[in-house]
Formats: structure tokens, sequence, C-alpha cells
């Protein structure tokens, strides 16, 4: 068996990758997953219970939508200020990692980006913690869990203006209160399910305010009126994240999965504080359970272990250019096991090296 | 065996349901391809292949990139004046469907749309034939193939400014020269793949003249600059759309799937002419070689028709509720054998009724 530790698109549970290629030979009466239209009761049945596991899932509020849209993270960076910034405003961001940077740059071809923190001259080791959020912003954004630089907001930032949230690498790893968001996005290739798929969770009060014309597939109320079929979804995409959250209920859904977490990310950083031929990169209190970034005490054996590792059924645990050593990403299909395995090699490694 | 004649999400060859699914099991490793990085050299080689296989299959010329994005075509009306439409300047549409109409009111954004001839009047029956484009449009806008109406372009008009086309619904089906097209637009979910991918076909040339700025993910050329990985891809999308492809090929390329696509259209056009319970909906010489749409002479058997055709495994042959009556959408993988069944059942139909 092998340990997917790779940071996304990222592990799902195996018996979701069965379910899911099931649907690909025979959805329905011998038809494929892959050649049904959109329009059919039973996809649309889909679509609806996808949306609705969503929302139980997360305890979802009255008065917010849940759309399943197409265009990864990377598209809401732009959605995002081209529905919620009018023209002249300004809106804030808190600079914690390459994503928080690539959304503040988006931001430009409708208004003005105040940054009001950022951890860049450390190289986002650490999540700022005391800055001011401006009143007459017209929305905060921040980016809950960072997955290249393995940092993460444990205290989400308290602010009277709109708070927008990418949460792509650690939604539905914990419990959140959505009441406090009024726009959560995430791509859907970490916990969700599969690439192709975009999740948006949205107050709709916030909406309609911009004072833009909006082309409509980029327009959140298009999505909100068509109930996400404005035009054809990603079929496939949102079948396998359907399947996947299922798993996650019949798994006792979010707050037993953060327990599950809780428990690989404790593991997996006692061993690296206690291992005297590892360290971990970031601050400790802002240590993200989804990615844990480590490197050697000495360079010299990184290579050396990362083939050890790989020869021994570890994948995906090359860390991210700009970090260098490990990243081991222990999303919800991770199981602890994996977490076991990588930990003894950690220390098989540590013996043989002594 | 069913007989998939739905219009879209379509029909595969049934070979390519089967290694799609085997992939969804194990693509590599015991990896399923639902769960590797875009980043691994596997994957960078499918999106390297599913692009030259769509030059290849195209005999796309120098000076042209292939594009594997997301949002259909949908997001291309929006995408398309966004780029080449410079403020305050006209581009030219002609209106012969629905979707032509969609991609007319996305240009409100951003200039302003000169519809150079409508089929509105007769509920889009026809291509209207004479009109003229202005030749200071910033480019002219066509739907190749209407889905919904059963019309295709046989002759592409002749103008000075850039074409950009709408080929969703007959792209691969039949050769074109690309070299008459500035920008062709696809989404997937009728010859090229599954749901959940566009491709675009664009000169290079024509791009970077709009003066506006334009969001990353929206900009053709970020995403030429990242070969079609700027972000995220749709992997499993792209993976199938890449098996499609290969299947094309091994068939003999577009040409000998155009030979097949006449044989079936002309099949079951002649069927319908001869048959007297049955009537086309569209004039003769537009009609499509990929959605066969037709109506009874006596409406009151329709019912009962797709009664018993359904009984007898064919799916999706109702028509669209805009034109009524029948649509046999018969794109490359359907096989002539299922033509076939369908004509035999229109006769069987005839006998028994009269």
């Amino acid at each position: 068996m092998r340990h997917n530790f790779g940071a996304g698109p990222c592990i799902l549970p195996q018996e979701v990758f069965k379910q899911a290629a099931q649907a690909v030979l025979d959805f329905k009466d011998g038809l494929s997953i892959l050649e049904i239209s959109h329009r059919t009761p039973e996809f649309e049945n889909v679509v609806e219970e996808t949306t609705r596991l969503i929302k139980e899932l997360m305890n979802v509020p009255e008065g917010y939508s849940v759309l399943l849209l197409q265009g990864g993270a990377s598209l809401q960076f732009a959605m995002v200020p081209m529905n919620l910034l009018p023209e002249g405003k300004t809106a804030s961001y808190i600079e914690t990692g390459v994503w928080a940077n690539k959304a503040i740059k988006e931001v430009s071809a409708f208004g003005k980006a105040n940054i009001v923190a950022s951890s860049k001259e450390s190289n986002f080791t650490f999540i700022p913690k005391d800055f001011t959020i401006p009143e007459d912003s017209a929305y905060f954004h921040f980016t809950s869990n960072n997955t290249i630089y393995g940092t993460e907001f444990f205290d989400f930032p308290e602010t009277s203006v709109p708070v927008v949230c990418d949460m792509s690498s650690d939604i539905m790893s914990r419990v959140i209160d959505v009441s406090k968001f009024d726009l959560i996005y995430a791509g859907a290739q970490k916990n969700i399910g599969p690439a192709g798929l975009t999740v948006v969770i949205v107050k709709d009060e916030i909406l309609g305010k911009s004072g833009r014309k909006i082309p409509s597939m980029l327009d959140y109320n298009s999505h909100i009126e068509s109930g996400s079929m404005y035009n054809t979804p990603p079929v496939f995409s949102i079948y396998t994240a359907m399947l996947n959250l299922r798993w996650l209920k019949s798994k006792g859904g979010v707050a037993e999965i953060e327990k599950e977490n809780k428990a690989k990310a404790q593991a997996l950083y006692t061993e690296i504080d206690r291992n005297p031929f590892f360290k971990g990169t970031c601050a400790v209190e802002d240590r993200s359970r989804m990615n844990v970034c480590f490197v050697m005490q000495n360079p010299e054996l990184e290579k050396p272990f990362l083939k050890f590792v790989e020869e021994n059924d570890i994948e995906g645990l090359k860390g991210h250019r700009s970090v260098g050593g490990f990243r081991a990403s222990i999303y919800n299909a991770l199981p602890i096991t994996s977490v076991h395995t990588l930990i003894e090699l950690m220390q098989i490694f540590e013996e043989k090296h002594q």
C-alpha cells in the first residue's frame, strides 16, 4: 500500500475511488456518469445531495448559498473583487504566502488592495497577529491554511467588515463557525474531491453591491439563481465529491475527522521535535494540521532521506521548492497508519545515521 | 446495449470508459488519477499529449496555441470580448440560436455587439446567408453548429476581420481549415471528452491588444505562458479527453470520422424524409450532421413514439423544449448501428400506426 502525502490533488478514500470507477463504467442503466446529461433527474439529485452535504457537514446557516463552480481558487481571486469591491474602494488582505499574494495581485483590475500585515520577510514562517483592519475596507481577505509553508490560522481575525476566506487546503478538516464568514471559497482538490470543482459558500446579502457590470459566469448571483447549473457543470468532479462527502459523513462528520487530524498532526510534530535529525520550519503556534513542513538539521541528508522513504512506499513528501526539505500533507483521507509509517521511517533513518 | 442520442454530455467510446475507470483505480504505481499531483511528470505528459493530439487531429498551423481551460463555452462568451474587444469598439455576431444569443449578451460588459443577421423570427430553423460584416468590427463571432435547433454552417463566412467561432458541438466532427479562424473554442462534452474541460485554439498575434487590464485566469496569455497549467487543471477531464483523442486518431482521424458522420446523418435524414410520419424542422441545406431535429406530422403520436423507442434502449431522443419533437444527437462516438436501430424503430412504428 502506498502512503500518499501529496499536497494536492491529493489522496481520497479508497472506497471513493472504487465507487467513482464503477460510475464511469455504469452510473445508471448501463450508461457511464461521463455520458449522461446534467439535466437528468439523476444528476440533478447529485448536485442537490452534494450541496446539501456541504451545508450539513459545515453547518451552513440560513441566508448563505453553496455553489459548485469551476476555475479553482485562482478564478476566485478575481471573482471576489469583481463581485464585492466597488470601483475606487479598498479591500484589506493579509499576506501569509504565495497564494495570498496571488489573490492580492488580482485586485488591481477592480480597485485597491491594502495589505494589513505580511510575513513575507521571514518566508511566511508565521501568521502575523497584530494588525488593524480599516473599517472602511470593502472586505477583509485571508488564506486560512498556507499549503506551501505549513502555517494555519487558529484564531480568526475579528472585524466589522465582511470576511472572505480562501479555505482551499483546510476546509472540512476542522469545525468552523460559518456565520463568522461572508464568503468562503475552496478548490475541491484537497478535502472535498478531485480537481475541476470549486466550492463557494456566500452570504447572499453581501452580493449585488459592486455597481459593476459582471459577466454572467463570473457573477455569483447567476450561479445562485441557477442552482449551480448555469451551464454544464463538471459532472464527474461533482459526483466524486458527493461520494467523498458521504464518506466524511459516515465517519462522523467534520468534528470527528478533526480529532483524527489533530492526532495525526500531533504525532508527526512530536516526532519532528524529538528526532535530532529533523526540525520544523514554522512558528510552533501556527503549525498547520494539514501540511507539515520540516527540514533536516543536516541538509546533506535530505536527498538520502527522501530516497529512503520513497523506497518504502511514501509518495509526495518532497517540500515545495520555495521552502525545501519535506512537506507531509495529511488531509482528511490520509489514514493515521500512514503517519505512523512515516514516523517509523524517520526513526529507522535516525538509527542508521547516528 | 443502450443507444445514447443525448445532446451532451454525450456518448464517448466504450473503450474510453473502460480505460478511464481503470485510471481512477490505478493510474500509476497503485495511485488513482484523482490523487496525483498535476505537477508530476506523468500528468505533464498527459497535458502535452492532449495538446499535441488536438494540434495533430485538427492540423493546427504554427502561430496558434491550444489551451485546456475550465468554465465551458459560457465563460468564453465573456473571455472573448474581454480579450479581443477594445473599449468603445464593436464586435459583429450572427444570431443563429440560444447559445449565439448568450454570447451576444456577454459583450455588453466590454463594448458593443452588432448583430449582422438573425434567424430568430423563424425559431432559428435556418442559417442566414446574406449579410455584411463591417470591416471595422473588432472580430466576427459565429456558432458553427446549433445544438438545440439542428442547423450547421457549411460555408464559413469570409471576412477580413478576425473570426471567432463557438465550435462546441461540431469540433472534430469534420475537417476544417483552422487557418481561416483566429479563435476557436469548445466545451469538451460532445466530441472531445467529458464535461469540465474547455478547449481554446487561438492565433497568438490577435492577443494583447484590448488595452484592458484582464484578470490572470481570464487572460489567454496567462494560459499560453503556463502551458495550460496556470493553476490546477481539471485532471480527470483532460486525461479522459486524451483517451478519446487517441481513439479518434486510431479511427483514422477527423477525415475518417467525417465520412462516418456523413453516412449517419444521411441515413437518418433520408428516413425522416421518406417516412410519412416524420418531418425535419430545419432548412434542408443547413441540416446539422451532429444534431438531427425532427417532429411528427401528427403531434399526438410524439409521446407514444418516444415511449416506444425508450422501451427499445434509445436514450436522450427527446427534443429541446424550445423546438419540441425529437433530437437525435449523433456525435463521433455514436456507432452507425445505433442510427440503424433508430431508423428500424421509426419504420416499425410507421407500420404499426398505418
